[in-house]
């Protein structure tokens, strides 16, 4: 297969698939669901092939369960099919509606933003999520797996195609590439695929950004911190400390650096450290945070296993049973380190005191500023965005969990009677901008 | 000056700029604005010295015209400082405001983008617009005008550098490059620049796109279209044609390409053709709109002026009195010909006729898609936008022109007193999702 011609078909038909209705485009997202259920045997005799080829290579047992397709993982693409049906149109709503002059109207519409490339890890639901996350909000979309689950994939990808053709959208409005090869084609294709989606691991989002010139959405990095201010209250802050930390040590918005005030380190810092240690968590701290550990009796042996970090470890996304302790002076201490190292994702303050809370979501410049919680929120789920493509720390466009509103852009409509701008330019005639209601609105 | 140093500064620097007050952004614009008066002479004698410098160097007239700063342009920055003065505060708005369970609120607020490069023409008024704008939007902003102004830009940042100052908006709001080299520079900053907005060239924009990893807002070409539907007001077509390609034919929003539909060519295309060469505007048209013109007895004669054009000819922005001719079957094919060959800025359809409007308003993908005016509208200040930095063809965050709105991005804010994921995953808590009134709206 040819990526770029394929990218340039779907470009050219892109619009077709703008133009379907909302009614359509639910009736495709139905009989998708219908397609999976009615052929779920053929989809599950896929997967076991791809698991069985998997622990013949001997992948880790945590990778194995991402693999794994099952009843379980059936039911919950359902349940996200039912909730997307059920959410408005995205597309086709008027964000902007004003007489620039006498039968002059302006109107801002919301429209699917074209092609989209995902390129996604190996998780068979991610292929159903993302292609009818791509269908609700009008887009086409150039779909790559990870290769761990190419068969299920393509079975997959087969039954949503069909599918959605059968509701009577465009043959090109869902494309599968399966060859590694095939990415960087995809890479390439700047005049007709608008947006790159890559979720994987760092490295790899990191070479997309720097080997293409098309827009992507989505993070490299997921540095998060939690700062303790003085006032705290200790036990809120161990438990939002822990869930933060091993709730799911995977994740992009799990925390991997602690910044403690420093009038709370004689007392608070060995007691937290003793949570982390029960909690299996290792430390690395600064000299400042190991000796304030070293001296509390309580935590003296186990201080020993601290490893002392270099100032590249605040740069480190662990996502492991490993957490950064830097102790700081301030609000004002930890606000900058966080700017300076973080990764502009999400962060937390833990505090009982207002002003330093209101000084630090102000200044923390990430998608996501948080106060007395857990950084595991970040998440369009929890959010209550319904599914979400991934989470973006990009600031242009879409920021935070990305859902159907992020796959959005809009286009302005001018309709007339033969204005001419010669005569505003001349005087002749004048614009007199009256926003008008919004039908429905 | 080290580019990159001054970047890195400015970007730790941003959210205190960002965390300013509407009054003190609104009082830097005062200042700026009195200092712009009380200083004009001293302005007004550094842009004779760049004057005399371009004469010296024969450049032309309708450039020379762009360099001037004299009473009427001090007048006009002046009316969009007001402006700006009086427009409400982009950042801090509230857009979204969520409580996720008992306890746990989340918001959306808008904030500014952070650190914006804009390298512009030479035109020195430029300079006190897009310095207004980053103030009033709370970005910082790296600002690098022309050569040919270098005198004139210098006294005029000066002059907004100090009053900003002295509103108390941080030392760093505002940096000036001056130095060619410091383009180049200023392209590898992509840890610490948001966002660059090129202005000028074709090529120079592409060069900008093609040589950093910063997002770009802009636009390379401006290849509009106007297509005559079969059923059209004649005079009407020939007003609004003759507005868009000759009311000021350097604007990317003028017209380059016409498109006829085949039933109206034997009459109607000789007609505007004739209209086109009395207003000075030279034709390039495809052998089959050759041939109609020729055929007519009227317009047979200079007919032979036309040079028969090929399909490279429909990629290209004149920016002069020139436009390219092709009669088409229907709207259809004059569809697909804007959406391969445009640039995705703005098109047009003359036509009474509703279906083929509305087809032509859904299908084009462009950033404005008009009926029945002229291109020409696609302007901040014609939508009622006030001042623009420039007009966006990329389908992320800002399409289409681009105030204000255009130059913030957003945060979540989620405060809490303790949730942790842990409980919602577990399901000793569950979300409730349930949207909360935002004061004052």
């Amino acid at each position: 297969m040819n990526i770029r011609e394929e990218a340039k078909k779907m470009k050219l038909d892109a619009p077709i698939l703008a133009a379907s209705s909302n009614e359509q485009r639910n009736e495709a997202l139905r009989l998708i669901k219908e397609a999976l259920m009615a052929r779920k045997e053929e989809i599950f005799a896929a997967n076991a092939q791809d698991c069985e080829a998997a622990k013949e290579n001997g992948i880790a047992s945590a990778v194995m369960k991402r693999l794994v397709f099952n009843d379980a993982k059936l039911s919950d693409v359902c349940k996200g099919i039912d909730q997307l049906c059920s959410l408005p149109d995205p597309i086709g709503r008027i964000l902007l509606r004003r007489e620039l002059d006498e039968g002059l109207v302006l109107e801002r519409v919301s429209v699917p933003i074209g092609v989209i490339g995902v390129i996604f890890e190996a998780r068979p639901d991610a292929m159903v999520q993302i292609s009818t996350l791509c269908i609700k909000s009008g887009n086409c979309a150039i779909l790559k797996g990870g290769k761990e689950t190419a068969k299920t994939n393509r079975t997959l990808f087969g039954i949503i195609h069909e599918a959605a053709v059968q509701a009577g959208l465009p043959e090109s409005c869902l494309l599968q590439a399966e060859l590694h090869n095939e990415i960087d084609e995809l890479l390439q294709c700047e005049k007709d695929v608008d947006l790159l989606i890559p979720r994987g691991s760092n490295q790899f989002v990191q070479y997309i950004m720097n080997n293409t010139k098309i827009p992507v959405m989505g993070h490299a990095d997921g540095i998060c911190h939690i700062y303790v201010d003085k006032d705290v209250d200790e036990e809120m802050a161990f438990k939002v400390i822990i869930d933060a930390k091993t709730q799911y040590t995977a994740a992009c918005n799990a925390v991997e650096t602690l910044l403690i005030h420093r009038d709370l380190a004689s007392v608070f810092l060995p007691r937290l450290a003793r949570a982390l240690f029960r909690a299996g968590v290792r430390i690395r701290g600064t000299q400042e945070a190991e000796d304030f550990i070293a001296r509390s009796p309580e935590t003296a042996a186990e201080a020993e296993t601290i490893e002392i970090m270099g100032e590249d470890d605040f740069r480190t996304e662990y996502l492991d049973l490993i957490v950064s302790i830097k102790v700081v002076a301030d609000v004002e201490e930890a606000i900058d380190h966080i700017n300076r190292y973080g990764s502009h994702h999400t962060d937390s303050i833990l505090t009982r005191d207002d002003a330093a809370a209101g000084r630090f979501l102000q200044m923390v410049d990430s998608a996501g500023v948080y106060r007395n919680c857990s950084t595991r929120f970040a998440d369009g789920f929890r959010y209550g965005f319904g599914a979400e493509v991934g989470i973006s720390t990009s600031k242009l466009h879409a920021r935070g969990p990305v859902g159907l509103e992020g796959l959005v852009t809009y286009k302005y409509l001018l309709r007339g009677d033969g204005q001419i701008v010669g005569d505003y330019a001349s005087g002749r005639s004048t614009f007199h901008f009256k926003d008008l209601d919004i039908p429905g609105k």
